[in-house]
């Protein structure tokens, strides 16, 4: 199932994408794409359903295909070629880091370059989207955990990751900086997480070209690690790092992202993503 | 005023604590402690009942004085001379970090002593509430946006931190591992956020002695701070660093929490918190 999220930004209702590509409504269903309607029994019941009784929306706009997102969690160089770009040694053990949950976004809404930022950046990431409670879990029973997966652009302002006192976080929260989407695809449609492709271009210049083949932790490994330092919740997003080809690793000169730009990004099976950048909002 | 949430974890009602000290109900006017009725409207409406004709409660569980806590922002090295414990300069700008909001905490409830952890400690802190939306402001604007304050016991498990891959977020998210409460004390009852003396003792032993007038950033500036790099939203926590007397400072050998310990801590005017140390659960 491809689950999504559709109206205007902060009411979106839930809906799903039919085989035809048409959005039916889920609101008569379920709350929202969140928390329990992610549990195995929550997505069960809407696997049951024939979208065909399902009310067709028009075209819309797409919000972020998860709400009321409680962790928004991220992994640092975990494609090996990534890290080599940046100059750094692969790391021994996952780097994890937060993504403020306000940076959510739709996945073809505008993207903001906040105030005084000369080194916004790009990276294309595989989302994994948690349905249900994960503390202590092996790296077997890991992915009995997952929900889905998404696509996930973890936008990045490079000066403030690592200029600006020490801790990723100041670079990766600015509002916009997450966008989430189009779809939360379920689990049991995708055959091996660590077999897709992914991509992103800026302005229609391929920027970025990978497959999660190349990570150097899988996503079991990623859930059953998070799960010994924090307690993995129904609609918790792990952004699980992202391939060569970002703006900061570009020779001879690093290039970064202004006003006015394009980025198109996409992963096999999850859709595709395009944002605008435009000056950042009060 | 002094609102809290009362009643087992996860189901908490909204709840004042009246002149007399009698906890009063508020589920009758409000949801919860939380999101808009943090407003300054909300808190006006809440300010505008005569406590007396509120329904009393018997004394029970005291809950995380806020409840849906977007996020939980942390504030690294804010006091000089804890700094210079730590063996690191003062920061020259807020260094920021995240602690995930699952481990949000009663203020007595046990912390838990996670698996494989020999770096357990403890940090004292005062915690701000936001009230309303935070974007791009000033600091002579930031304390407007301030709901109250409360009492965080920021747990942290230092080789976690510091020895795990490089972020900090690692050690700071544990369950259990942010006592908040027992109260939220509304802004217009602390005169001077920044003369507030600060204690910790574990077994009876004072470890932490300190004052808000030595912290390197103040409130105002740490709020004007951190709204340049995320927009905080009403019901996000701001934990505003440690005064000195953490364990791994103590000399000449770092002292760290084993199970079965007891940490009691305060703040001047925001009462007091009591955790016994127990090992992780499941």
């Amino acid at each position: 199932m491809k689950l999504l999220r559709y109206g205007p930004k902060g009411s979106e209702k839930p809906a799903l994408l039919d085989a035809s590509g048409v959005i039916r409504d889920l609101s008569g269903i379920i709350d929202d794409v969140a928390g329990v309607a992610l549990s195995p029994e929550g997505l069960a019941r809407i696997a049951a359903l024939d979208p065909a009784t399902l009310p067709a929306l028009p075209d819309g706009r797409i919000g972020a295909c998860v709400g009321a997102v409680g962790k928004f969690i991220c992994v640092g160089l975990n494609y090996a070629d990534h890290a080599r770009e940046t100059g750094k040694a692969p790391p021994d053990e996952p780097i994890l880091f937060m993504k403020a949950t306000t940076a959510i976004n739709g996945p073809n809404d505008p993207v903001e370059i906040p105030r005084g930022s000369k080194k916004a950046d790009w990276e294309v990431e595989l989302g994994v989207v948690i349905g249900s409670r994960a503390k202590y879990v092996s790296e077997a029973d890991a992915l009995a955990h997952v929900a889905g997966y998404c696509l996930v652009n973890d936008v990045s302002e490079r000066a403030f990751q690592s200029e600006r006192g020490g801790q990723w976080t100041k670079g990766k929260s600015h509002d916009t900086f997450g966008p989430i989407g189009p779809w939360l695809v379920t689990a049991d449609e995708i055959a091996d997480p660590q077999n897709l492709g992914l991509w992103l271009d800026v302005d229609g210049v391929r920027r970025q070209t990978g497959n999660t083949n190349t990570m150097i932790f899988s996503v079991a490994h990623l859930v059953s690690h998070i799960s010994q330092f924090m307690t993995l919740e129904p609609g918790d997003v792990i952004a699980t790092g992202t391939p060569p080809g970002v703006g900061m690793g570009i020779k001879p000169e690093p290039i970064f992202l202004r006003e006015g730009q394009v980025m198109t990004l996409g992963i096999d099976g999850l859709g595709s993503q395009r944002q605008v950048t435009i000056a950042a909002g009060a």
